[in-house]
């Protein structure tokens, strides 16, 4: 018995992309899909209709979080995260492991999502900006960590990361894994990738036992890092288990994450969905379609909206920029958003100079249309056979 | 020949109070009506779409602020404030002589909306919390001031604060005045009043010469501080000039507030249109609108909200209470707002504390519905005859 259904409606001739549809209890998501994130249980600067509005099937909210603030049994009480956060649609949580690794343990080591390209700053989780406390250590059972809003001490295992999830409520949820550095020896990676087998096993015993496997899909969170022969161990060993999807995690360099993909997901099985975690740039997502990623979540396009970086076809701008204070034109020609339908890049730029919460919330709309939009587009682009075409033309423009 | 035309439907017996329709370019206000404070050309937090849906009619934005930024002509090459902020309905600009003084001249003398009972900080203007140079000089033609933004000087004269709300456009304009503290002695109340009178007759010669007075709504605004015969003396003089309407401006102790309106509104013609300039308490809205006020802007309700000082029919909460950590009920049971008819007060407990930029944007909802739909209930007191009856039942529940 699965809370998920997963239907396969085309495949890419001789690749592992695919279009699907993801049926979930609180409705259907059309895949590939990309799924902003709700670190806090809201997508920053917009309420549940503007997410919707703009075309967005779910979001991904963070176990880690909303465990410490403001705290999973106070979601639970209140109905959980749907009501909570007034969500009706798709919802996943993921399982506090990225976060508890890279603020704790693997702190400095190198854990973000992207390793390269001087992107690190732009991928590192939200929590690290408050300043947070450093410390975590691990064991055979769980990581005791401190959280970085007050330090105070707490302990994950694989069973409590469960629990907070069931608390939490969402459709999709995530196994307990640990999220090591690239920059960790072999021989950590595998004994970490033990653990979060281990882990995965433990996560979904619990599951079953409390009777939720019909009510939340779990996902398990391959790992492995930058080496092939532990991501197809990864993928095997977390195969053989009854998951009702799997998760792609850990930190990639911009140019592992391509062949990675591809080493698991010729292993994963094929009928069921796969998430590729905390990866949301263009290039990374025509990748990660074309080797078999159903869906995507990423701080970026939030993030950068916020910080007044703004996607166009033509690539990224800076609303921040002397250019923009009197461009009455919008963001981008064309573009369907709400944003751009209604205002000049002049009114962003002065919102922005004058800290206006409004210009965090009109950038963000126009980022997650831009960026929900464009896997839309990709999924259409897998219906209509014209995949490639299309991904050569798009990032032609994009990287001009 | 005037933009405006107000039309009286019903009047308070024995009192000055009325209920009317102010009809503009942009639309039909119904008086008496709360119009927000759009102090940058946003609603802080809100899109437009969210500020029309909770029920304003209006919005009243800052000629100060947006002279400086973006400045007043890149507004007008954009198409006026309507377009550059995708507001449709009707719009005030202020003079800009509030900020001016308030953040210069008089700064330090207790120039605010209110100088009693411990609301000096509440109702000081946006600006100086930026930290704002206090400098500014007075002569016959003008006022020198500096940017709060980047210290900058700058000079208006009455034709220069026209001018700027010409480049603005919005339907309801107002005459440069010189705002006094009211620690100031009568001789100095006296010569201020006499040159904003004359600032007043320059205001509405430039208006007329620049064949805006179909286009635009041009109000003088009556001065006198606390002096009775100051605050006669004003309303006689402007009464005498052929504005569109009359807003009442000044700084006033709380007790002062009932008085000063109604001398002031005895004599001003009882056809056109008036405006009290920054009050919006409750208890001041209905003061106001008994003593002959149609209109009215203030700060308080979405500042308020932002620092999550919430209204209720029972007085004002603060949502940073621990209480309401855990409390799954809206902030007011029955009320209409988005807020309330979707989220708990454990959700915007959290939201605050997570600093997420969506509690000040559901917070500042349920004041602006709280407020905006106060003064149409009162309105429909006026019309159903029972305006008594609804304002001592109301401030016995609030004060209660």
């Amino acid at each position: 018995m699965s809370a998920l259904k997963f239907t396969i409606e085309k495949k890419l001739e001789d690749r592992l992309g695919r279009a699907g549809l993801l049926e979930t209890p609180h409705g259907v998501i059309e895949t590939p899909a990309f799924i902003p994130v709700a670190t806090k249980a809201t997508i920053k600067a917009l309420t549940p209709e503007q997410v919707e509005s703009l075309g967005a099937d779910a979001i991904l909210a963070n176990t880690y979080h909303l465990y410490l603030q403001p705290g999973d049994e106070i979601v639970r009480d209140v109905g959980g995260l749907h009501k909570f956060a007034n969500w009706k649609r798709p919802m996943f949580t993921d399982s506090g492991g990225f976060q508890v690794f890279s603020l704790g343990a693997a702190y400095g080591k190198g854990v973000s999502k992207i390793t390269a390209h001087g992107s690190e700053e732009l991928m590192l989780p939200e929590a690290l900006e408050d300043g947070a406390a450093k410390l975590a250590s691990i064991d055979a059972e769980g990581v005791m960590f401190r959280s970085h809003i007050n330090g105070s001490a707490h302990y994950f295992t694989p069973e409590k990361s469960i629990e907070i999830q069931h608390n939490l409520g969402a459709d999709i949820i995530f196994a307990f894994d640990e999220c090591t550095s690239p920059h960790e020896p072999i021989h950590y990676q595998k004994e970490s990738l033990d653990r979060t087998h281990r882990w995965a096993r433990k996560c979904l015993k619990f599951h079953v036992e409390k009777g939720m496997n019909g009510k939340q899909g779990l996902y398990a969170v391959v790992q492995g890092g930058k080496y092939k022969e532990l991501r197809e161990e990864s993928a095997r060993t977390l195969s053989e288990m009854d998951f009702d999807g799997y998760g792609i995690g850990g930190s990639f360099s911009k140019d592992d994450i391509h062949e990675a993909v591809g080493w698991v997901n010729n292993i994963l099985p094929e009928h069921k969905p796969r998430h590729l975690l905390g990866i949301g740039e263009p290039e990374d997502l025509f990748s990660g379609i074309e080797n078999g990623c159903d869906t995507f979540d990423c701080v970026a396009p939030t993030r950068n909206a916020r910080n007044g970086g703004l996607y166009t076809s033509f690539g990224k701008i800076n609303i921040g920029n002397n250019e923009y204070m009197n461009d009455f034109s919008p963001i981008e020609a064309n573009c369907g958003c709400y944003t751009c339908k209604n205002y000049t890049r002049a009114y962003l730029s002065h919102l922005f100079r004058a800290k206006e919460m409004l210009g965090g919330t009109l950038a963000t709309i126009h980022n997650l249309y831009f960026i929900v939009n464009l896997v839309k587009k990709i999924r259409q682009s897998l219906l209509n056979e014209n995949f490639f075409e299309f991904k050569e033309k798009f990032l032609k423009k994009y990287n001009g």
